[in-house]
């Protein structure tokens, strides 16, 4: 079987300003879930990286047109990304093409538009724990996973309501020290694309490291591969009956 | 209690090019909605149009925030639709204004923004008959229909795939004479505002003037009104623990 | 409009047997949930209580034939609950009778059956504090809550996996001071029936009292009260075409 | 990777009883479905097949333990199913085991106890033309099918309502010659149990062969295989705070 195509797309700024960020993550953020997704799958898959500072931020119509999955980082630069990138993007994703939209990606264009909603959310930096629920527990994207729950020592807290259209599936809720909870990863569909909005990884905490987070990733990228029947993408006109 | 505040909205351009649809919809398709939505819900509603072709296409800020429930007919003239009036009308929807949507609305700026996909979907002008089968019974959007389905003797054929995501509810399901199925009514949420897709009534039928049609658009009035609690649009910087 | 039609059954048991319990529900939990519904909703509707130890459960064909929604609490004694009644009221939820489940109803006869899952789930008493988290602002149960969360000081915990089926809507989320989650508000349908299930309410605790506890009970029976089109509860034969 | 471990049931009963039902499936319906995995699956699977008048209905603890995807046709005997391997079939969804009920499954003991609805719908034997079109294309269920909609030429008619739980997917929608329209592929979840309800299949019809049938019940096998996390299928006491 042909390996997974997958690109990791990270904005790349808090690394190249912060050097808090650059200390946990030293090759980018992208480089941790690439080398994660290497991990776990091996040569099921082929990883490549895009950032938003490369040309087309690196998701030129080749780019894209050799990508099954999408795994999209952002935070303070959402603004920067280029409309017509993001066209092309929701192009993509309506054609089949998987999406997963990890932590401040909630706020991100390519995300908003596919969910039509505002995406806002509660939040709260304080280093607090989160305790990840498993709701779903048949779910493709928790495969594997030996427990009910684990904890994330330090996270950026996320707290409802967040502002989305209800989940295909609620696989993960979050518990907050500080007594929120969130809805941490939900699946959605829009037109042939198999999207997964996944909440851990604040980019002061090395989470893209953990075992459980990795495996999810992992699992995430398995789920989201394209699959399906022919469809078409346009209105079509049917000039007779067809019986 | 305060009457219900709809605004029905319409293009109102195929009345005024074709006489074909003008005897149908003398004083346009808004005012038979309108009349249909005055006569099953009396004073429970106040009603007002909209079309194209005022300022503002009728939308003003202030025209909005006096609306609970919006209804939205256009067809052939999405395109004249101006990108800042589309930007107020998702930020009432989000902020908790119904909207019903209604047959060539699928592709309307509103719609397509508030799905997230293309909204594409297969059609056939044949004058063919349509059967409308109830599959959600119990739904307020059928309540009071004294039948499992009933039929439109002539209609335009919209036919599946209809690229949509999920519904919440599926109440509605059309089977055409020509061999196709479509999903006929539809509802979602977005934001606090509830949405109703609802595929009949196409210009050149006297579709708005059928009395279970009328029914229903009653119906999703009622469903469609704002209701629920407070909550925050914006996101939300918690600073401190909160317990 | 004739009034709402409610039947409060509670079980019963824990106030005969427990002074505790006596001490704070001196007339059953029955009687405090009838006064709170009736507090919030007057003479739009009409109250009457059931209890386990009364000839056929107080559930006889004509009292459930009398009944549109009803609360049902039981936790010690489920049982004890005749496989006949239960089939009755399966019947009756089926031909469109709501249903509010309320805390350990998880686990009665009657949920379960409609759920046909085992319900199970994690439990804690420690009187510890929960907080409760309206994901879905726009539902009509919570019509009215002037709030994003509400606290209540001593609860008994239940956490997931709550082994349920996907919700049609999740509502509220609840969040427990020692570390678990749970999906504490949850609608349902099965056949023309709408069902909620709401977590709040161990016997040991006041929680009937509380004024936004009383205030979703209230809505939950508007919400549940039967709606919708004629349908047949029986498979039909069609021996012609239709059309 | 040890292959998936299928067991197709059948009641068996028709084809000993009917002639006609004997010249389409001499071997029986169960052969014909296990060939046409074996026929898309090859190696990837294992399959067994068992019967009602087996002894425990050839579904003895041992067996099911050792079932990972178990396929279900039933007619005429639904009440012949033993009571007490019903719940053992029900235990080993709940535990994870996917459910495959096939065409009048829909009204099998351990159909109806997982949805815990009626599960009646209209029907009618004129052996009339189906049409069935694919509304989720990107489900695995449909995974390498090159088409919209496909026909069988001749079919029992199943129709709306069709008293179900609202699906988790709604993947076919069937459009009959006769007028009628009807949720044909259905995917639910009970536990960490798999359930796809597959419309097609009438006795009198040699539907089993078909190819893009084969296809899809091949691929139903492959998505409701046991996947995901750990999880309790009790309640579980928490006797202390656990953070």
């Amino acid at each position: 079987m042909a390996p997974l195509r997958i690109t990791v797309w990270n904005e790349f700024r808090h690394e190249q300003q912060n050097p808090d960020v650059r200390r946990i993550y030293p090759d980018g953020i992208h480089q941790a879930i690439a080398d994660g997704l290497t991990q776990e799958l091996g040569d099921r898959i082929s990883v490549r990286c895009a950032t938003l500072d490369q040309p087309d931020h690196g998701l030129t119509e080749d780019a894209l047109a050799q990508t099954d999955v999408l795994f999209w980082w952002g935070h303070m630069a959402h603004g920067d990304v280029r409309d017509d990138v993001v066209d092309r993007i929701h192009q993509r994703c309506l054609a089949g093409m998987g999406l997963i939209a990890l932590h401040s990606a909630h706020y991100s264009k390519i995300f908003t538009r596919l969910m039509g909603t505002s995406c806002s959310l509660r939040w709260r930096e304080a280093g607090e724990r989160e305790r990840i629920w498993i709701v779903d527990p048949s779910h493709p994207i928790v495969n594997g996973l030996d427990c009910e729950s684990f904890d994330l020592p330090h996270a950026e807290m996320y707290g409802e309501f967040f502002d989305i259209p209800q989940p295909e599936s609620l696989v993960l809720l979050s518990w907050f020290q500080g007594g929120e909870v969130f809805r941490s990863g939900c699946t959605f569909k829009r037109g042939k694309g198999k999207i997964f909005y996944f909440r851990p990884g604040h980019e002061t905490y090395p989470i893209y490291y953990h075992a459980k987070i990795r495996k999810i990733l992992a699992n995430s990228a398995v789920w989201a591969a394209p699959t399906g029947a022919v469809y078409h993408t346009d209105s079509r006109h049917i000039p007779e009956f067809d019986t």
